[in-house]
């Protein structure tokens, strides 16, 4: 029972759904999905201005131990996006400039680490974006195994292999793969209302008559004085 | 007892009060008023850089519920701050773009919010500024009361309608109205002697010398090896 | 016992060792030697960018009193960097601008203090690098004595005066002053060997090759599927 | 400004509204009271089962410094509850044994301590109850003023000198003195409803039908599958 | 998408299970099922000493909101854990006494809260256990709806609604339904291990010796002095 | 460098010295000797009411893995107490029923345990102590070395094997091997003239008149109203 294993092939939904949610950001695609998938907000990019979304490879492993990284890489494929789960609490520096450097010669867009990144300077430079918990040079071994593309929980989201995973400067938030042509739908919809809104805000109008909250302010017994 | 209300009307400070204040700074006003008035380390700018100052609005509210924050725009006026305390801890982005666009829309500067902000890539290319605890896409409903202008605790100090708000890279005080004119004549005073003892310093005088407290540690008993 | 007490001279490693470890920077002087000396991850610079090392300058201090501060900067020497330690956990904001233009007139390059930092913006302005647990403006007294150059615990760092602080983007880390010189060795090894391994890397070989992981993974039982 | 003072002399409620708000606890005072004033659930008592209410004498004093402590037990009156907040942050152990044995001899019922209590196995055997954020050794210096009988903020709580102060095994709540009357008679009606809801859940009602919750969910249009 | 919705019936592990995984207990289980499982370290009992087990009900609802808890208490059947999850991070108070004696009249066994309890002396007596992250008396409304049985993540583990969760002084730990059976065998084993070793460990005999570690350590090149 | 070592021998100091400093208890000792030495707040006892004292054997070894405190064992000795400091923070289970029979059978007295303790209803019954900063039944592996007996910094404090270390409910304190004796002669005056100064609270004199504050408050020129 539970057994380390990697799984070699997984499902992941067309490019131009995940360039679409890139597109959209962390926000409304959390919105247009119904208000779910966010991860918490201790998962910080470790520079300001990066936004990325696509597939995830996840990786479950032991606090303290990258190995299951290393084998990871192999299973990764242009585009994806790596999502790196301690199985118990760790600020560990998992990943720093050389695992970015083998990430980026795979094509991987970005990681999504619950412990701590290094190097953060020189993946800054390189422009290859990191969400952590921590930013930490505490160094790990290659002792122990875990796993690669099992269903994980990071920063409190439950995230399969190939669920999308949208990044940016307001966090991250996951996309369940099956759905991404749905959220994708969604969001459109949200976008083309919100710019309508934020057109008549900026006008002066209150949102308390846009949205109709009028009423039910006056339903629930607001007092004014 | 503690029904929901909206208080229309508030003393506010006259503006060259609050310019003043805003141009003194954090560190200034929270020494130059007795070493008052700092909320808790965490409130933290969303980007680098802003400063203001200005009388609070006050928005006491339900967690993960920003109905109040719409009902609170209409009450404030140009030059206003939004103060914004859910009624438990709550790190949810109650406020993003669109918010941020109807209270620029209303000249109000800038919030200090509680909990968690989004859209902050947007709001920095806007120069909303927003002190906040979280940086979180996690949205909020619209469903209970709350109140608008009734003394709140703000990350741990108390903040009543119409007291000024300063904000800057060090972090936010508060001012009480009626004490502004005397912390801006006290904060004047602090600079310039703060000025002078700068250029001592700069030449390679020490502290122990300018401030005599070479007699103090002897008495205290500095024992020296 | 337990005496107050100020240490006025302390033994410095050579001032080129310093240069040479401040290159090789945070994460690598720590691999380098054994994965050790790093300091918590909340310790974390006021400005992105900076990067130093030097001698320590030890301040035991109590929480919310900098007086031992002001004795400190005394006896700093040019390369130095002051480690400030309050007795209790305390984020207040121990220094500013003034404390850090005496430090700089003294030569001193930064300081890492486990509280509060204030005047972040006049300090990042000067490029005069701290790393603090904290950001706050909340001031301190100068009422009780401490220790100056006694050894300390910062952010679960054993330090003693003298040994070598490394800081960056990445954090801090500590080095006896007796092993200044073999972590310069293993430091240029372990860069050297990095820079070969990153090459590799770059061009698309694996981790698992490079570092000869897969009979590693085979002999611990690891099921592909 | 902001000058060090001791207030002799408070306004107290009468002892039998106290001993009423003692009797209701706080969870029923916290929502008799419109559900405001509970402390940060941080505050937790040292030992089990103690319940107590009172008027506060409150302490404003630096951190890592007790001296006000003793400067506020003289003013303290039978009944009086103590609460002691520091002006930033701390655990330190303010409060032990000996100050129980003075602060006991003077009729005082207990302690809200926004910091660290020591002494915990001899307070729990004298039954002197303290409601704190910590349990620390670390100990205090006498050294610098402090306030009190002045508003403070404690635990994210506004509290006055003569505000009633409830807790026990939930926690702290403070009821505004001028209220004491109106929130016993809420508490004594909230009681008296719960009382009756309690025996219909007891014999298998529901509360979606006690509290007509029914039309309410589908009114949402909440679905059941 | 993401409709709010209550299942109604679920699929319940054989009630023979959930009994032999109480008797097992957490770090037992946890072990057994391949050290998977447990929630974070948070997740605390409100007394010393329980320790049950039983099918989740899981409820997922809004921050500072308890009104699907009383939604949910309709489907829950005699030996049910309720698990409930607020969509953000939330200390309030969602559940007390009157929902206790209304879950224990469904012969509810105890509640997995990741939030805040409070009547705690009064659950305590009528020995309903909980475990939840806080203590608190923070009331919360009825306003929003939430769903009933959808896969929820408590405290970092995923929960399926009838996985089984097992609660005890030492946490908790959820088990995958469809697993109960497998978990129970290896638990069997595990425990009858354990006794023999606790008993070969009181004699004297040391784990290097038992779990024959002496190789493994001279492999990896421990140094004895 | 920084090769795992174990250091078999280490200085202790005698016994009647730790029997001692375990009767003064952890505020005593802790003041005794300068008000040093204190281990941080989060280290707190599995179950109420232990109070031990004795030499620190010391393990320095990985997050997630306890294979250190296997080897550990063999070097203790009667009276000894383990102390286990992970290189990284970490809350896993290191510790539970098994290991404690262990240390219990070489006489061990009890554990200071800077990770997660398992099986702590075990534990209590056993009346085997521990203090931890965390519960949890999360397991660990046995795959990488660390040392026994070198120095550590468990919670904020300097431990070098062979001190002493002192906890009880307030906590855990430690005393340098070399001043035992001198701590034990200072906690013995400590005592003597605390039992004085008890006994005149407990009549009603106040710390104010005892310790002869009324002027030092008067000079800093606190004022009365």
């Amino acid at each position: 029972m539970n057994k380390p294993v990697v799984v070699r092939k997984i499902e992941r939904p067309a490019p131009q759904l995940c360039a679409a949610l890139e597109g959209y950001g962390v926000a409304t695609v959390h919105e247009a999905q119904g208000r779910r998938g966010t991860l918490a907000a201790y998962m910080r990019p470790i520079y300001p201005g990066a936004a990325i979304a696509g597939p995830a490879v996840t990786v479950s492993l032991p606090p303290g131990d990258n190995l299951m990284i290393h084998v990871s890489i192999e299973v990764c494929q242009p585009g994806d996006i790596l999502v790196v789960v301690p199985t118990s609490p760790c600020t560990d520096g998992y990943l720093g400039e050389l695992l970015a450097t083998s990430l980026r010669a795979r094509g991987v867009k970005g990681v999504i680490l619950e412990a701590g990144c290094r190097d953060v300077r020189a993946l800054s430079e390189m422009k290859f974006p990191v969400w952590s918990r921590a930013i930490s040079a505490q160094g790990t071994v290659k002792a122990t195994l875990g796993s690669v593309n099992v269903p994980v929980v990071c920063a409190g989201a439950a995230i399969a292999p190939g669920d999308v995973v949208v990044a940016d400067d307001d966090g991250v938030v996951v996309v369940r793969r099956e759905e991404c042509e749905a959220v994708v739908g969604a969001s459109r919809q949200r976008v083309s209302k919100e710019d309508a809104t934020r057109e008549r805000l900026a006008r002066g109008e209150l949102g308390l008559d846009i949205y109709g909250l009028r009423q039910k302010i006056a339903a629930l017994g607001l007092e004014y004085q």
